[in-house]
């Protein structure tokens, strides 16, 4: 959690998430430039020295009543409210976010090795670095220049870590897998575990061998207590910009496409593949061996069993009621195919009533 | 696990669970109030060494067959089975409990520093306090009395932990998060990591920065491998006496209410708001930004995607059954629609049989 | 993940599986035993240096064109493609499984104690076992003949370690806990946190000191993150040759027979017993207090909410479609008792319209 700095006046605040997002957003500022934002707060919270956001209509009221010295907007919403200092833009959420990283900037790391850090000698750490205690860096384990390895993290023998990376405390990165640059790891991930791989041999497991990695590109982060197998042959690859969330299960050789984002509690099995900008809601679950394609969104709690080949929004999730009317309910699912066919039998008509079968 | 004490008397053992209880619990002790009890085992493996219990009438028969020493258990079930030495209790199960915490006392912590700790010269830990080998302690972390920090622990900047409080080994609390008086942490907990806060911009995801914490109250257990995200803007909170189990998944901003118990492998969403006296079965899964107000009991594995303003119980799970029976029935909910049309179109009558659409 | 070895002749290999095989497989070589194999590789990617293998007709095109060097296949599908090297086995994958571990042999341990591990005096570490730097090992722990304590382990007091079993980096085993011989617990597994047991008590949570066990047999694997949690009294059992993929939950008191697999976050809640052989599918639940006999297998997704006697295939997953689909589709579960009542209505015919009720 970066400390907060001292704070910008709205012009430039503006000026800096301007040249942040690199003409990916039109913002106009409406009221005193000059205004001094020292944080962020939610609407709820805010007060004259913070900046707030509204991104959703259903929140006009308490946009109405907020105390915040400045709000992020959409026209519309600007319309009906009329702040007296505001950002109109049309994306009002990615301004805001922008707008928190020169408010809330992550400190820059201060290199150097805690003296309780075991680093192997013919492990290559780039000066940039930060070794915190406790972190154990395996032989020949690549560290680029301005990454942070947190307090007890490992970094197994030929891992590769890239340029500005952080692993939080306690996250681990196994034996020669990879992860590239700007890349956040959080405490107690564990990357390249062995996948699951057993051959039935006469009522006993026989393991294969996983000789695999992970791969992991660049602009990825990766979850609290998430997990990432190696693959058995081949690698499990993670591809650029993906954000996995924390308690997640990515199995042996899935691949995930670039800017995917998997939300808490997933479980994705082994040899998934996963197209580019898809969305996995919390606790959804993908099997093993099947494809989606690009741009998939599964909500929360959806099993997909088989692939999916054609981009959009898919569910699958039993309704929540009272329990006794889902008793009810499940009861009757139980038995749907019967219902079916008291049904067949009332269309064919009476004069089927007398028929056998 | 703490060490089994030599034993009590049931006279001893009785006064003890009163004086703990406070009035909470009537009990009567019938039978030998001299008798030695040296520790406790369910009914079916308790020899006369033993206290056993009885609180759910299916299990008469094992009780009526065990050789424990002395029982527990309430009024109906002592007259139909008269053991010789009994405890009649309204709540048999909380009087085995509290008579457990007497038989088997957490044991103190005796206070030290492991050598192999690393506590920042800015920490304040108490003198009482017990910091195990291989955990680190940040700058200006607070540690009070009587907690003990087990081995490979991290207690990040800033934060802070309550009298009495026990990591245990793995366990970790990030920067400025709070945990209050009598907890427990237990191992490869991940308290305070970042929420999952990202804004689509231009097909990239823009991080928000997460400078919110976790502030956790008095009396909180938190199961191993459990993460816990600090908030984006405001903090995450859990109230006093809130029970999690292993494995739990609780998101950025997130409000659970006093005394709320949350069963293994739950995942709760962002800025979702969890009432008092709350049950959540396993696998239970919570949606983002939605409330459920107190005393609401969710069955395991269901989801909830709305918010629920009444007390009561709710499910949603499909039942499971022989994978043939389900593959046909699973079909046939794909097509529920479809016959609900059928139906509509049979209650019209053969009138309606010739009409378009 | 082992390094490669520099390759072995057809002949070699096969031999060297039909020893480890000890006679359940029949396999024969086709074509050029002195052929060399330098490694494996999926189909896809194989070269002339690779074995690869095909288990399923599905992928006999992938095999037709793979350039693969030998290829282990069935009679059938050896018949149909006719590649130049093969093995011919009755289990493919089996076979393939133990030639990949002729190929890629675990590495041996290399005796000896990293000077920044932590060993207790009255722990017995036996001399041709390596711990690795950041490890703990409290008192009368027993750590067995060619064991592998990984960085940043944690091994209890009292806790006990089979010969030949490997901890990854930052695995625990709480205090008196047991695994037997050539186990292998991965990265962040957490073996014997406390169940989780609460009585209520006046509207707050009376805990249940956890004074049992976690006993683990030989043969055991156990994934990243995964949580065993130890009895309240008595023990959690799992037995021999049983494979736990990552995040799994297992409750107090449970019982796993012998050969199970489960897969990634599965959670079985307390005092549940699976029987011998069974197959858990990834995130099936299961409730507390119930058994499931031996060789019974179960979808993912999953909840398995009361005893099953009988072996055989079980499933119960709400299907997934479209979202729109889903969304009509789900009011309708929520409706099908009157959709029930509604058909009733028409069985009853035009007599019974007039009616009450």
């Amino acid at each position: 959690m970066p400390a907060q700095r001292p704070g910008r006046t709205l012009a430039e605040l503006t000026e800096a998430v301007q040249t942040s997002a690199g003409g990916t957003l039109t913002a106009r500022l409406i009221g005193d430039a000059q205004y001094v934002i020292e944080g962020v707060a939610p609407l709820e919270t805010a007060t004259p020295r913070h900046l707030s956001f509204l991104a959703n209509p259903r929140y006009r009221h308490a946009a109405r009543v907020s105390r915040a010295g400045a709000m992020v907007l959409g026209e519309t919403d600007f319309e009906a409210l009329r702040p007296r200092n505001a950002v109109i833009c049309d994306n009002p959420y990615a301004w805001f976010a922008l707008a928190m990283q020169v408010l809330y900037p992550t400190p820059a790391v201060s290199p150097g090795q805690a003296p309780q850090a075991v680093v192997a000698p013919t492990a290559r750490v780039a000066a940039g670095c930060r070794i915190d205690a406790g972190a154990v860096i395996e032989a020949e384990a690549e560290v680029a220049d301005g990454a942070w390895i947190g307090a007890g993290c490992y970094v197994g023998e030929g891992a590769k870590i890239g340029a500005g990376t952080r692993l939080y405390p306690g996250a681990r990165l196994l034996a020669e897998c990879q992860i590239g640059a700007r890349g956040i790891v959080h405490s107690g991930a564990v990357i390249g575990a062995d996948g699951f791989g057993f051959a039935s041999l006469a009522g006993r497991w026989v393991k294969l061998p996983q000789i695999g990695r992970v791969i992991i590109g660049d602009d990825v982060e990766i979850g609290a207590n998430t997990t990432i197998d190696r693959g058995t042959m081949g690698d499990t690859v993670i591809e650029d910009g993906v954000k996995i969330d924390n308690q997640v299960q990515i199995g042996h050789n899935c691949r995930i496409g670039a800017h995917t984002v998997i939300a808490g509690c997933v479980g994705i099995a082994g040899s998934a593949r996963i197209g580019r900008r898809c969305q996995l809601g919390g606790a959804a679950m993908i099997h093993g061996h099947i494809e989606i394609c690009d741009d998939v969104i599964v909500s929360g709690g959806t099993l997909i069993s088989r692939s999916i080949r054609t981009p959009g929004f898919y569910s699958g999730v039993f309704p929540f009621m009272p329990n006794r009317q889902w008793e009810r309910n499940a009861a009757l699912v139980r038995h749907l195919h019967e219902l079916r066919d008291r049904l067949r039998r009332l269309e064919a008509g009476p004069a089927a009533e007398g028929e056998t079968t």
